[in-house]
């Protein structure tokens, strides 16, 4: 796979299916940069389409997750920005949906992308991780919906994506206040799934969900993801219209037959690749 | 009310405008069969149209509430499927829409559905309970959104309903890793309203829920139910605009009369069945 | 600001930003008139329109947040109708959406309003802080959706807003159960933000996060109340490209360009009014 | 097939697969009775059914396509209402979605249903239409949105399907005005799709289109009725993946391997019933 | 009626149920001014709740329907707007809102609004035409979606509402060309229902159409304009269930009996006003 | 700009800010090869991208506009399939989206795309027609959507997009029976805008309504083809909502102020290149 600036890629062990994708600026606490948004979206389809990657776990180098946007590269938006208010207006709506469209490759990756997350996950940081499949997160891990105190409505995805997972009252409380909360709370309001007591343990314990998950039959992996993905956007007899429509092309797969025969068999289902 | 193999009905006390739905076949665990998908519904629609019946409450007979579809169930989709790929993709998505439908019935039932799990709650026992409009369970439930481990997107609304219920992040977590988890677990994530201590307790309990409910004004519990239900696929606008209309046929009753004198002559009002 | 019968409303402190609105028919537990839904909506366009307020405060008056609509109002939907059924029909559809809207205010409202919970909060009390942005209450705070037990499908807005913050299938059930529940409970399912000691420690506790979000950079402030609200009603592509479009127009303001500058020279920044 | 006491069925011709279904009381200018909504829907499931047929010709016995509903008919709704508003208003919903929803059993029946219309079509005989798949009339043919000369907001499916046929002008015009149009103005409108100068000529060229149709691979011919129907509810994103979707169960099939054979031999391909 | 300075109201002859609106500064080819934004929706919530009204023809004073926004409107947007960019466009939205919702009044009111276009009917003219309910014009009448040609994305209706009149591709051609096309043409893209001689005939035409509305059963017709303007956002089974919701409440009306009594003794039907 | 082998650009005449571009396979009457797809969403990038391009004309090479997909490609989606149904069923999923999104790059053009029609426009040819923003044809012209008679739900955006511009009662017509119809018929369900007698008279019709369009203020044309396609998928007061934010972002800019004071000045206005 390609080199990035901005990423590190590594595979979780030898032959394993789980591969890491590391936020990797830790001297600037993994701020993301003008390269991360061209890197990140390249890492993800990258992963996607290699048939050894399963799972995808994404997490921060260093100390830790991220926080949030670089100044430098929020500042590039109005350098050079046209004279004219309306061309200026129209240039930025494109650069917002260029950076939104980064984080959404999280989505379009069919497999699933797993957050670990340590230290702080501010700003831009929730918004990589509401688009993100599962979350757990340390004790000492903190959160904050920052953009509001940079003047910022915040634009990446937080606001489209947090209420669905945290309520949409807690959303609005943790937007306007920017204020700051735990690892614990994150729990609390299922902003993650669960808490670890360090990082060691939180990437031993994201290593095995994210093993457990890549021995599951891929097909129905994937499936799951995308229907609960689309069912977002569907209305509920659209949604089981859609999901009984994917499974009349996908249900009947090899993986189906070796997960019953190994069922039957009492042995351990051994699935192909995707 | 007619005879069925896989359930059983009975009314919880004499008189009682309570009414048992038993899922009824304990030796499998009630696994779902060929017969339960063609019973449920007209079991329903039946509870549904008699007058006698306010409340109906969903539980498993023996030790389990289910345990998911019975595999010989699944294994009739592939037998006698077409030769033709294109056929038996036409047949298997008219298949599921069938099952699908067959739990839906919960949610065409304009009465209360109140399930009280005890026991393994596994793979489509998650999509019943789901389309049931209140939820109950025992500390030694425990639950599984199983399918993803027989190679199957899960496909009978459990990845529609759920989201809803749990929040999006916990739904994705649980239906991609399968994992058990705890009657306890369930309440904290809010897939049930509360966890009893044994069977019994939960009997007794939810009979308490369930008569609270039937003592209420008829009219006014299938509304909450049906606007509730429908607002699901509604915006905001379109909500309020749809319960004002509603109500403008339906508020004005004497129910509404027998609950303001009742209210005011501070005796308990007695409302006519539906 | 004009004077009402059913509200009073106070600052905060002397110049300062946050405003006090309060629920003030104290002697009836701040049950809703008539007066109320003609007063509400213009006290809120005056409070929105007014440069001097940042962020307001909805609280009740005396021992009690409300006790929802006072039943001579009630009384007046029946009263005067038309003999024509159909007629009567449709004036009570219209009856009730004005009801509602007078409630939508509170969304139609720019800024901020937080509500602030102490003793009962039953019936349209609770279609009104559904409607609210932020919520926090006492520990003996109580509060129930209550209409069922009126023979009313409740139609104020709870139905609609409630299920966004506390879940459908709370939402369900205390809708049928019409059960009674305590502030710590409403912290539990995410229906309060925060549950406070006291009143006092409330009043306090409240002011200062008012007056926190009122230090904020009101257009960002806006801009997140104004969006949250839009994506409700959008699928994620909509909100997404929602949000890129607000800010194409409204994020490079003079607040852009002091949050940067104070944040860069670590001053506290200073904003302009809105 | 089983026999009606309002409509009739025959065959095309011997071994035709197109089937005529007739609204059958004549002397009643085909008015709607009671029967007419029971037996409606079972008929056209059983033609869906049936692997002899391909195509549905729906049209009128005697002088006319449909005068509307029976008098007596509607006179049932009001019949034995109950005495309470509420529970009458309750029933009232619940027996126009049934009269709905015998009409939209056309949409449900997976093959094509064509109307071929003479004489009069009013009333409920706009909302059958507009529920058929693709409509031809005579020159004789007239037409009216009659329910509001009645003091009914029509209910049963022309206001919800005629606008996308029409256009939402159109359809406003004539349900507002009840104005009788003619088979001219129909397809000027495009309400239909040709007009015939006899019942003679119609019948025989609605014969040649429901013959070309049933010719070609049925597979492709229900998925383009079924794919066009979603594709209303759906926006453009999503109806591109529900095809792709539906496609990836249905495109490779016999039919797709008859229809490029036949078509590199040039014969005529021929294609296993569905 | 309150005296308007931008408009005109009469009464279509003594007694008569239909109002005639006329758009009424002649001398600026009746340009919208900032009188009219404000008394236009006052004019048209007055005559809605006047029982003397059953219908409103909209129409334009002097040689012409509508020449568009007055510019000096237009200027009033940019003279005294925020230095700062972004309160700039925060103001800017709130004063298209307030603009578009002038028009909006349209559908607010409940009773049919039937334009009647003569002469130039330009820009904001297109945009009050397609909220109209019906619409006429004279063979001489012109038509432009003129907005382009002054740099301006057209934003008081005119795209959100053609396209379902006259199609998504003719609405496209029309708003990036400009291009004035004839009464004539505007019929055939349906854009108006009927194409008069002269004004003369027009006026004569509408009155009669008018008159019949006007003679109908009111709540029948309040409820088909209600009702197809709010299928616009439902999907088809959604907008079943509302239509059978609505009527549920007001089919069962003394306007009924009077039609069905009037049909059967053969005399012409009187209804109650509205 | 880059070279092509399925296509060919260029520009209208020396410094005109219209370009032509070419489907450019004419011995293969222009079916649309592997190379096409991946080489047309190219093109209409870089198009879009340069500030020298106002408006792109669509047409094609040689006798005929397009013939559809080339059998070769078609079959390249089962040669290689995998053996396991599922993975080849989730494969030809993707591949569908791929050729989709295609073509969608017309619409991911600012820009506006006319189509100028001729010869043949057969399948795969009325789907890149559907999702031009304008569509011009020749008298000689002949269109059919033909997938039904290969076997084929056509997938490519013809039942997603023709209903809005057609009616859905002509889109169903036409998709069912696959017919042959002219330029002529095409213009009468609008299809086109406009049918030219000759190629040549087309070719140059087209040219001046391009430059034409070219000629407008360049932010309004393609705010207007933004708004109008987003608005396809807002009900209505979202769609009113969001071109008040579009415009508070891009109403007020050079382009205005040129328009206006060109106005004034009586002169032709000269806008910046975008």
């Amino acid at each position: 796979m390609e080199n990035f600036k901005s990423l590190k890629i590594d595979r979780s062990s030898p032959n394993s299916p789980v591969f890491n994708l590391y936020l990797n600026r830790p001297a600037r606490m993994n701020a993301l940069s003008d390269d991360f948004f061209t890197e990140f979206p390249k890492a993800l389809a990258a992963l996607d389409q290699s048939p050894d990657v399963s799972v995808i776990v994404l997490s921060g180098a260093g100390a830790n997750f991220c926080s949030g946007i670089d100044i430098s590269t929020l500042g590039s938006f109005t350098a050079g920005a046209s004279a004219d208010r309306g061309r200026a207006g129209e240039k930025l709506r494109r650069d917002i949906k260029f950076l939104q469209d980064s984080f959404t490759a999280i989505e379009r990756c069919r497999k699933p992308v797993i957050a670990g997350i340590h230290g702080a996950c501010v700003g831009a940081g929730i918004d990589i991780i509401t688009a993100c499949d599962v979350r757990y997160c340390t004790s000492d891990a903190f959160f904050s919906v920052k953009e509001v105190d940079m003047a910022i409505t915040a634009d990446l995805g937080t606001l489209q994506r947090l209420p669905a997972i945290v309520g949409y009252g807690n959303a609005m409380e943790l937007a306007l206040t920017a204020r700051r909360f735990s690892g614990l709370e994150a729990k609390e309001i299922r902003l993650v799934s669960r808490v670890f007591g360090s990082k060691q343990e939180m990437d031993e314990g994201v290593r095995i969900v994210a093993e457990g998950i890549a021995s599951k039959p891929p097909l129905a992996v994937i499936g799951t993801k995308a229907v609960l993905m689309r069912t977002r956007d569907l209305n509920l007899e659209q949604g089981l219209d859609y999901v009984a429509t994917w499974n009349s092309s996908m249900l009947i797969s090899d993986d189906l037959a070796e997960a019953v025969t190994a069922f039957k068999m009492k042995r351990k289902p051994v699935f192909a690749k995707l």
